[in-house]
């Protein structure tokens, strides 16, 4: 890297992941933006040829006359020569392909038990776990051979667990995990404080949260604007919708978007806690008994959001490949525009160009001191040169404690029964999923078929 | 006190809940069977008449040939007068009626939430504790005050909740609470040893074991009867009795008797988590999920056990109370036998006679590191002159520790709401058990109707 | 309060200490300078007479034109009149007088100890803590009856000790400790980076440090000006210095100013540890072994710093006094200029105007986790609306942690000294003091000494 | 093992180390006098010639009519094989020779630093560390490798570093290091019970004692005989003796035995802190400031205690050796006696002969919640079948702890120097150490010097 007056030259990003057409395309677009940064972008893939036409429609970029920050992009097939010399790597993967997505979301259905995303907790999340962490130990070791003072930015998801086995691995590691959740929340802050105080165009930045929990389970405990104390307005907002839900997004109903809700879940935890949840409903219904929110099909429809079916997002990736096509061949305009992620600014912060405040998922070394240490916890961090630094944010409260611990200690057993590839293991956690309240009998044989569904992707074990 | 040779003389026990025809009576009989102690137990209930009773009844023992330990009885109407001057104060008590405890259990009913005991967790468990808690308060105060010095036994519950009121109120007590849940796990590994080994005659005392978890939730992963490992031993035991379940009772039949189970939940958890399960399945069943054992009264059926009915405790009280009419009038001998329970052990311990090993429950000052420090846990200690200490019982097992750290935040919440007299607090941990897996409504009306029952034991309170 | 635009007016700032004419009239300056705050200044202090100089003093400046913060000063009698209502409190107390300071720096000469500051650890700083604790007390407890909500800033020394003292009487306080010494660090670093890299201007704010340690024993691990690590930086500089030492002091030589020292303890300890120590050499030196920097006025000398005697503050005090005499008189005209401290900008960030990011002192719950729990540490935090949140800033390095928590468990004792009136506790943390490297025998007849000259202010002690 | 009736046969013990003349002979002793326990002890040692003598004279005692204890001795050439299949590992070496010692212990004097023992802590005991990790780090692989379920006893000092570096190489490993000293702290009470009290004949083992702090610096806060409250005793012994110390050793005289003292180093540690020091003045002095007990030769004759030549160890050494020779030739019948140490009834405890309470090394989980976890601290323990689980012993008193940890971060630096072979790390510790009050300069001189003297056995290490 070269630091020349307020430019940074020479950055060399390496994308795990990166014949991606999702997250891939919206790095590519903010880097496109960002005048103040220049480099290459080395793009792996299991899919080399994805990697390819990623390659291609990044190097279009640089010779549009819009495009302010130029790159270079280079499709990589060795992991190993992909991250030599990295100064961030950026990690993004499907973690298997959508057959094994469509075992973890829909093999509990038969068994009564429903999941609204299932790549998080549940047992389609835990089982996810059990397939990600060889991938991730792989990475670890790459990378700590490769680009061991390489920043590590994770988007993939079990976020947790993805984390952890990095820092399990190699402890030395500078990685953190990026989620786009709270976001939303502060959104939601804004609009509650357009619709009860009539305050318009607050941008999000300006919403002042302090953030605590674990990723996907987070919840907001102080809100500001300027001078503005937002949590007596939000709990009128609550009170103001609690029964009909409250909606705002693109389609301007949740039914129409399987990733939209009313934030009816949000709201009724609110009422129960007294603190903000600061994750999309569709995630939170999740963590909690399987009973309140996910019981079946009508309780979801009643509690205003969706239980996403794995075969639209088999749906969703054909368009995208087809797009992708049509970018590689020139018949389509790649559209540069705010993704409203936060990687670029992180890795501005990371140079030196600026200081940046926002949410992250770290290992905890206090941040939340009522949360074991080292569990990975997702909380606010301050971004300066060379240094991601958790900011405290105190305890949180008992009941959520008592509930995210169950989750983080889960979650630690995933991992060390994908390390020592011990079946046993992974049956304890599977079995003390708050949703798998199914008997004994039934979760040994719901297990063993999950289990069996994802099996390629489970190298040494015996099954 | 006074230590002379190898006895002590001159002890002061204040007994709390002195009018008891159950507790009271187990101690008066292992006090006149232990030849190495003498002194005064004064009985202190809010039912003086009890109290005088059982005076008279336990004054009766000391002319008795039979009685090798002899002791005056003497009941006080102040609780501030009987605590003067103690050495050990025991405490066991009946918070409320058994009118306010067929609220706690049978209530919840209606909402299809059923539960085996109802007085440690549960809807019924936190209601009880709601108001036990101010009893202690004034108990703790008392005992600062006027005998500040003295250890103090406790074997009300909810058990947990009783011991941090009283080190919250008065950190400097001596107090530790004990429970024979665990001597029943020992009994059951002894029957292992005998059926699966065919070793006959191994004592509770010789069945040596790591005691971790939380009263009625504790874990046992160590055993051992002299040389030899008792865990595998007890896995076979498991394998062999899991369908029927094993039974040793003393009806013979589990469905003879309410405190009776076929210890099927416990072989249940042996599958599922790998270690023992310490307590009575009435109890164990009541920390899991609703579903697993507890759903509805079939389900209890299908795992052999009970659902303890109040109206049974009524019945057996009116029982205990002719009975101790006849003792007082000498109609009925007084009977003299091991009650099983330790406290006189305990007591010869702290006086200097003796050393023991065994489990009670403590402040963790770190005997379990991975439950929150200063929660009430149940492992080993020693006891010796003048110290109960406990002993390091390494980590719980995560998925364990996940479900009782819920457990146990959502109790200190019960404290906090009970010592702010905070109702809003109190819901939030209501409804927080697990066992309360209902809607928000349901909930709030459930949580009424249980607060209003016991309205009489909330002073101060805005209900 | 009030939120206007983007100004607040109607702040309650209350002083204590308000009659000082070192720290009040920097405060006066920079409120002077703010134009986007405005308010009112209420100054209390045991001298009256000196707080109602301060306020003609400061009611002079709002009619000035070249003041653009406009605030009314008003001296209160009461303590507790003082502060109801108050938005934010500032401490800024002499705890006793200069002859009491006279003991705890001189006394301890005449058995061969050193001390050139003597208000933080040694002798001095531990006899200072015992007589200022119970000040602090009182305002702890009139806080929490007056303004329980308000910010409180404390620039009183021993900084640890103040601030520890205040949680502990009222927990909830929202209370931090400020110190400038951290900023000469950081210009020292920006005179590192003139002299090895050439480049100039570089403003304390834009060079940015991982601050971590105690007050007066804080610890830099990471530093940086833009994308340039200054580490190496300082290596270099220490390098080229470590046997002449550097000056960059107003007077241009250290031995012409008590304040001023050529830096060599600092690079002394940084070939010794590795990484910057961040306070003064007149206050590192007392922290460590008293033979190395400290054992006698010559040992002093070779390390070009001073043994600031009390006779000069005594001096400088007429002379502020007679300044503050013209000043009221209007002989002088009040000086309007930046003070270089921060509090103005921290009141700036805790209403809602700006986002601050410094280092301050609060109770550890987890910024440095190998330091105790609780104990009062400094690193940065960042400034918000409402809120001070720590910046975790990871474990100190192994020896510095080793000789830290010696000084705050000292300090510890001497709080629970303080507050139990204990003797016997003060003692053994006087004598546990590494400075007071002499006989059991000397050290008590020093303590029963230094305690006399210090009795007045140990109201209720048994000497 | 076999576990027959009450005994316990076909033990294996390897002992590392096993030619040594003290130790190991000891040990033979203890196991000829114990009738439960018999199997085969494998002596390995790199000088094989000393272990092949100690077979010699170990297989001369199970022909004896007066040895209950029958065991096979076998000297080993190879580590790896010595341990295949061990059922326990004794561990008690000379890490180098007495001409490394030599220079841990005297070229310091040169300095005006003197240590009476220098192998615990002092550069001496930081230099021995240093040489002594490789070889713990070979112990523990093999021991990983050869006997994972081996229960691990080390003698070796300095102990808490050797206890360390063996959970650091292999965290499973069963290991707990033993030390005599807190038994002649028993012993102690026992001779103030019978000064003070005129109670005779009570035994090191009925002084019920609770032991905390870091091998050589532990403390005693309870101590009780039968009823008896041993604390106020041992403060009026103290004041009695405080002057001119107690001497009850062998030689009744300690200027005339380097091992004895005359206590008052306790005692003066006593009315300093006012808990027990439990260890031997020799060593605690070397933990205090180096003014306070061992600045000179002088101040130590004045405590009554001595500074242990190592010449007087290689004249002892020589003795030894001869009476080897005796041994093995048959020329001197050895002697069966009690050695007062308690390994072999902490054998009996392991295989569930018996319970047992004692102190012991051990990593901190909890037992001492005021020192850092994982280090290694000493506290009670009990032995019971397959475990040794410590007990809590409380916090260690603030003023203590303090010093401890000091103590603690600095072998856990020498850890980390000696594991990574960096000795800047290593001179960090070694200039840290608070005996070690000399310039930077001087330090380095003699840092240099030392580790040039033990360079043989830094292998790997750039000197």
């Amino acid at each position: 890297m070269k630091y020349i007056e307020d430019r940074v030259e020479d950055i060399q990003i390496t994308y795990i992941g990166g014949g991606s057409r999702g997250w891939a395309w919206q790095l590519m677009s903010d880097l496109a933006r960002e005048p103040q940064l220049a480099g290459t972008v080395t793009l792996y893939d299991i899919d080399y040829e994805a990697a390819l036409q990623n390659e291609k429609i990044g190097n279009r970029l640089k010779d549009r006359e819009d495009v302010k920050g130029k790159w270079q992009y280079r499709a990589d097939k060795s992991l190993e020569s992909a991250l030599k010399g990295a100064d961030f790597v950026v990690i993004s993967i499907l973690p298997g392909t959508f057959d094994e997505m469509a075992s973890d979301v829909h093999a509990p259905e038969k068994y009564g038990i429903y999941q609204s995303v299932g790549d998080t907790v549940g047992p389609g999340g835990l089982i996810r776990g059990l397939r990600t962490v060889p991938m991730y130990v792989e990475f670890a070791k790459a990378i700590e051979k490769n680009c061991p003072e390489a920043f590590v930015i994770n988007y993939t998801n079990p976020m947790s667990l993805c984390v952890k086995t990095l820092y399990e691995v190699f402890p030395g590691i500078k990685a953190f995990g990026c989620c786009h959740e709270v976001f939303n929340a502060q959104n939601l802050l804004a609009a509650a404080l357009k619709d009860i105080e009539g305050i318009e165009g607050a941008t999000r930045e300006e919403i002042k949260i302090n953030v605590k929990g674990i990723n996907h389970f987070t919840w907001i405990d102080e809100a500001s604007y300027k001078g503005l104390d937002l949590m007596p307005i939000y709990k009128q907002f609550v009170d103001k919708y609690y029964e009909n839900g409250f909606e705002e997004g693109k389609t301007g109903n949740w039914m129409n978007d399987f990733f939209e809700s009313a934030n009816r879940v949000k709201f009724d935890l609110f009422k129960r806690y007294g603190i903000i949840a600061a994750a999309g409903d569709r995630h939170l219904a999740e963590f909690m008994s399987g009973n309140w929110y996910i019981e079946n099909p009508e309780t979801v429809m009643d509690w205003k959001f969706s239980l996403t079916p794995v075969s639209w997002r088999k749906e969703d990736l054909k368009e995208r490949l087809a797009k992708s096509k049509r970018l590689v061949k020139g018949e389509e305009v790649f559209e540069v525009k705010d993704s409203g992620e936060e990687g670029v600014r992180q890795i501005k912060a990371l140079v030196g160009l600026e200081e940046l405040v926002t949410n992250v998922n770290l290992p905890n070394e206090g941040q939340i001191f009522n949360l074991p240490r080292g569990s990975i916890v997702e909380t606010n961090a301050i971004f300066r040169r060379g240094q991601v630094l958790p900011i405290v944010a105190g305890k949180l409260p008992s009941a959520i404690q008592g509930i995210a611990t169950r989750h983080i200690t889960n979650a630690h057993l995933i991992l060390e029964a994908a390390l020592e590839k011990d079946k046993k293991k992974a049956f304890v956690a599977f079995a003390n999923d708050p949703l798998v309240n199914i008997s004994l009998e039934d979760t040994e044989e719901l297990f063993e078929e999950m289990l069996k569904n994802t099996a390629a992707y489970l190298p040494g074990w015996k099954l």
